[in-house]
């Protein structure tokens, strides 16, 4: 080996990065031109460039751009290669890029990005990450005590990405509430179980149930009122499940729903889901993030009473993806839920194993007798379990093996901005989506889905015309979104009541201020009237 | 907005990247430092210096280092904070890094990585990520290819790490060969299934199983020779699992176990599996990489018969983390399987909806009638689902929803090294493991733990003494792997026969060179006397 082998490793990262560097830094300088041009002065006769935003292309004729090829003795074409990437990618840190609930990564959260590829650090045992380790706890940690989980056993991890961390909390569910499902599985229930969600929660939900073996029929879907659950209605669904003589074991609360950013009123699904005896889960993924902001944290109100919460920094914060937590009001539930012995990694020796009395490696520990425990949050099995804070593999805590360590893209970001930068962060997203909504009401041609201010950072609107009389046609709002991408606009739409709605859902962030929003609904407006009139609407 | 909001940002980004890179690369620049130095003579009088793998402390004692306190208004400390976190990371950019399967970060994987967090994208659905879906399916066919799953629908897809990409898997084909599981649940089953693998397998198929409802008691441990899987006693397990009434289902045959490396004999265990008409996945999370390798490939003989195939390019190729593949002979069967309805998500209108003829917004679709489908590599829903090739929302392949496009830091390295290049860094990690052993068996002080080759990268070994008295203690092997770190190695253990019993495991890569391995087996032999010596032993 060479005796300069890491000084030569150096430099050749540090000039590919360079690379990378030179190609991006106008592209994102120039992120900002379309969105903050004026849309009305926009060139409709063909003389226009090309949006930054997006270079929209089949994946057949992406495909013959990209020109793939790998040759066997490999090829140095890196600045080549950026460049095509560049160029067919979506610019997420344009403010136009309001089509998903993430956005522009954030500068800090960036940079801690680059220091975990460059660690190359898996989080899974200690010895091998151990700053990584502490960090994770850490942010785990403060973020559970912003939402008020803040018993000595409180905490987080994180998962990669919000699916996994809501599939987790239900797995965690069933492992501490019907033990032996771990080693007999779901068939040796006597009774099925139920869970139930909003019929405006995520997918997700409906996937972890299946998943999980418990079937997609176990998943109760709650009526809501503004696409926020109806505890009432969360009331008579579980009493049913009861009568049917199903066991209704977990509740999925949603603070920020998708499409809309409805947040269900965690204090009244609370109350319910106590009176059931049952697990209390809230997918804050996209609206935890109000819990920076003195302004909206209320709609979080209620969050203390959750046995699991997940969140995703990567949605409202501008945390570079994937970034995601489970965080738990109890994190020994978590590593009994998922307690397997593997000697070759965890070699701690281990309390875990001894509380077990078991050496058998790799297998499933038998968790505890009987079918049910009634009185799961206060088992000797979670009683007896370390010290959530004195477990440091953090592989011990989900089904996870092999880790990233994203909570330190969080933790950079938290720390640059302070929680009060972040809160103004949200606040701003929020005053986005109103001020759309203001606009649109005040528009002759935009209505508005709903009445009333947005519970969160969407605004959700569709195309009426000049007359008035357009509903929010799937084919018009459709139209209106494609030819938005030409004036560096990206929004999404979602389905309306029937088959034939659709309509215009516009997701604010951080970069939403007064001037965006403005330009956004003018560039709406004018695409509309150009749509209306060349089809005759 | 500042007009000039998106440079700023810009210069930002370019502003935090410069102060991370100047930290970084002297820390890169010198991990070579400690290894290439003679272990001989290495101060013994604490006069040394302090190895740069890793400055070991407990996570208390790093809790008051890193003094991870966040204030309300943010600090921009990044330097100060970059420098606390390189200080107390592992360097697995060293040579001197061997203990767990992954290793130095290849820079063509970094600016890959680097490109990912600058664009931020989310490569759930097309729309937002088009050039990084392409590659994705571009390098997960071509993958696929390599290890002989070659017809039109074959091709692969990312999964958050190799445990999610196994467990995938698992889920696959449970949901494909029972359909009603995916709505009524696992307990809607009249017989209980049966996994199979070996008693040496990762132990995140246990994990699956019990994830997947099916519990831990469902996975039968199958005896193994040289820690590979014995296909006459996977035969007769399979056979008393029907006798037993069991349904045989799922058989996870492993290339490379984490301990040993041994490979299963792909071909042998496929002939077993067809017999009883299972699903075969190969756990080629870590030996996988040797299907680059001309000398090495053979090892892997009879992937091409595997249904499913999972695969770290993280691990022995030296892509940053997490990089996992999950390969599947027909990648229908992924989107058969986790088939869900998201209208606000896939906008794809949809030949999947229309397949089922179903809008039922989020619900689990119905998959099919009577319990079991015999024939389900041939069924109806899957000969009827679209080509996979024309699936470009990626979301739909996993129960993942957003996905970081990790397949991109694949597609760089293999680009740049090109096929060849890749399969010379895999002979050298095999070769470094058959040397190491070769200096064992050389040694008058250490012994190795089994006859014969490596079968993979790893070596395992024990100090056997100057008197060739001594076995594979645990107190004996931990002291070494404890005071090796002084001398820059970083080496892992592994649990013996007995509960008193442990070995040394070093895991080779690509850094491995002679010179490396021999100041490795050098300062193992001067380690070991120096705990002769001092322990009476």
């Amino acid at each position: 080996m060479s005796q300069n082998r890491a000084a030569e490793n150096a430099d050749l990262i540090a000039h590919l990065y360079e690379q990378v560097l030179t190609q991006a830094k106008p592209w994102l300088a120039t992120a900002d031109d379309d969105v903050l041009a004026d849309p009305a002065s926009r060139p409709t006769d063909g003389s226009q460039k090309r949006p930054a935003i997006v270079n929209s292309k089949t994946a057949e004729e992406l495909s013959k751009v990209l020109d793939l090829g790998i040759v066997s003795e490999g090829v140095d074409d890196v600045p080549e290669f950026i460049s095509k990437i560049l160029e067919n990618s979506v610019n997420t840190t344009s403010p136009g890029f309001m089509d998903k609930l993430y956005s522009s990564p954030s500068p800090p959260g960036l940079a801690a990005d680059m220091l975990l590829s460059i660690l190359n650090t898996n989080s899974h045992v200690y010895t091998v990450s151990p700053a990584l380790t502490v960090v994770e706890k850490y942010t785990g940690k403060r973020l559970a005590y912003e939402f008020g989980l803040r018993e000595s056993v409180s905490g987080g991890v994180t998962c990669p990405g919000g699916a996994q961390s809501n599939a987790t909390a239900m797995l965690v569910a069933r492992n501490i509430r019907f033990p032996q499902v771990v080693t007999d599985g779901v068939a040796s229930l006597s009774k099925p179980l139920a869970v139930f969600t909003s019929s405006a929660s995520h997918y997700s939900m409906v996937s972890a149930a299946q998943n999980l073996g418990l079937g997609g029929k176990s998943v109760r879907k709650v009526a809501t009122v503004n696409d926020a659950m109806d505890p009432d209605a969360l009331d008579k669904e579980m009493q049913k499940a009861v009568d049917e003589g199903h066991i209704p074991f977990y509740v999925g609360a949603t603070a920020g729903t998708t499409v809309r950013g409805a947040y269900d009123d965690l204090r009244a699904i609370a109350a319910v889901a106590k009176k059931y005896g049952a697990w209390l889960h809230v997918d804050a993924c996209w609206g935890g993030g109000a819990i920076f902001s003195s302004t909206h944290k209320h709609k979080l109100d209620g969050s203390e009473l959750a046995d699991t919460i997940a969140i995703n920094p990567h949605k409202m914060l501008g945390v570079p993806l994937t970034c995601s937590f489970l965080l738990g009001r109890d994190l020994r539930t978590f590593v009994v839920a998922n307690r397997l012995e593997a000697g070759y990694l965890f070699h701690g020796d281990s309390e875990l194993a001894q509380s077990d009395g078991s050496t058998t490696n790799g297998q499933a520990q038998p968790n505890g007798v009987g079918e049910e425990n009634e009185d799961w949050r206060n088992s000797a099995r979670i009683l007896n379990a370390p010290h959530p804070d004195k477990v440091t593999d953090m592989a011990q805590f989900t089904t996870q093996c092999g880790r990233r360590p994203d909570a330190l893209k969080l933790y950079a970001h938290w720390r640059y901005y302070g929680t009060d930068g972040i809160g103004k962060h949200i606040d701003i997203a929020f005053q986005g989506a109103k001020t759309v909504l203001d606009l649109v009401r005040q528009s002759t041609t935009l209505s508005a889905v709903e009445a009333g201010d947005p519970p969160c950072a969407q605004a959700c609107f569709y195309y009426s015309g000049t007359k008035g009389n357009l509903g929010p046609e799937k084919r018009i709002t459709r139209e209106i979104v494609e030819r938005l991408v030409d004036y560096g606009w990206m929004t999404d739409f979602a389905p309306g009541k029937t088959k034939q709605e659709e309509y215009l859902r516009v997701v604010c962030n951080r970069l939403s201020t007064d001037e965006v929003v403005g330009n956004l609904v003018k560039a709406v407006e004018i695409v509309g009237r150009q749509v209306e009139k060349e089809w005759n609407l």
